[in-house]
């Protein structure tokens, strides 16, 4: 990648940067952005293929566009900008025929905090898992605060938004479902190949979905709180299932 | 509480409720905010005592203020207002000569997300853990993002700010702090009295924490991502040391 030469950015370039923060633009273009050091530095040690790299001097990697502060702050998403906002193409692959018949599923039934949807990710990532299912009403994979959250880890964990009710009926493998009444997850032998639906913080797992799993699970609780947040509670079930 | 009659609130109103958002504003006035059906329903029902309730006519509990959609829009701090603004007394109640003896604590080193600050409170209070220690640079226990994550948690976990190296100085019990090297934290047993140390996001341990540090545990990791998520890792330790 051989940098710009200019340091100003056309109006329209900077247009079209800023616009990657609302999904319909990023369907239309084709899309996405990451901002931020270490989001962009993990995204490229997993060989993801940006298509274009705007940095600042203080960048101390490789760009297509260098650029000046001011023009960071205008087309950053971010309240302060990073040295370094990222394009990359925005693919949703298909999930194939029988995939969620091996290796480890995480779903997530209308997870729609962003935050949360990155950091489980994350947590999928840190676990190895095969692969991440999104219900269509699930935060937008490749939104600013989703992409933020996951780390990075959004250029290795094969991800699929899809109709859960859809994927998950007919499955020969277990199908668990996080929830605060269940099995007790300590219980469960470590799982080679399953399904873990998590669901939404606010109501649980979906009628259609609910009616698909096998068994539910749930974290021992000793206090007070209502819930744990989606993210931890999947941080526990996945060590729980992946030991040993 | 018997509601005032006035639904217009004055402009001095507004403004002290509005300048609750800012960490000197609360500390002035010894005040805190709470917003959100949710986490106010859930500090309600741990009995906290609130001295002022705002409520529009959607909010089905009791208020002190009943106060029309157009000032709530005002006075919130969210971007889509709730039907609820309760104001509560803030407390930082002292550490407890010898407290740390006894029970099971969390101490954070610096964790300065509040999202992620609250979501440890709300873990302290599903594990029933005895006290939240706050290293003086994580995010401030009363700012509303801390208090919104933590979903009333706040109102049931005693958490002190307190210099955490000379908290935890002389210790008699384990004081196990996460990081990414150490001992599988599968392989500890539970522990009924003890310190556990989560660092900040960035940086880990800080320097003067990590030598009162006894034993390093680590979470085991199967693939790519670089670190988990502060609570998450948190809410992963509770679980393994809390086992019955």
């Amino acid at each position: 990648m051989t940098p710009h030469s200019g340091r100003v950015l056309e109006a329209a370039t900077l247009k079209r940067l800023r616009s990657l923060r609302e999904k319909k633009d990023r369907e239309a273009l084709g899309l996405f952005a990451v901002e931020g050091e270490k989001a962009v530095r993990e995204a490229l040690s997993a060989n993801f293929p940006f298509e274009e790299i705007y940095a600042t001097e203080a960048w101390p990697g490789e760009r297509t566009h260098a650029v000046g502060e001011a023009d960071m702050a205008r087309l950053s998403h971010f309240p302060t900008p990073s040295s370094v906002f990222a394009v990359g193409r925005l693919r949703r692959p298909v999930l194939p025929p029988g995939a969620l018949e091996r290796g480890f599923t995480l779903a997530l039934d209308g997870v729609q905090d962003p935050g949360n949807v990155g950091t489980l990710l994350r947590i999928a990532d840190w676990f190895a898992l095969d692969r991440v299912l999104l219900s269509p009403d699930c935060a937008d994979l490749f939104s600013p605060k989703v992409i933020q959250a996951s780390m990075g880890s959004f250029a290795r964990v094969p991800a699929h938004t899809t109709d859960l009710a859809a994927a998950l009926a007919g499955l020969a493998v277990p199908v668990l479902g996080c929830d605060l009444e269940g099995a007790d997850i300590h219980g469960i032998p470590p799982q080679r190949d399953a399904v873990v639906v998590i669901g939404s913080e606010g109501r649980g797992l979906s009628a259609a979905v609910g009616r698909l799993v096998t068994r539910r699970i749930t974290i021992p609780r000793f206090g007070g709180a209502e819930s744990l947040n989606a993210a931890v509670a999947a941080g526990i079930v996945c060590d729980c299932l992946r030991k040993a």
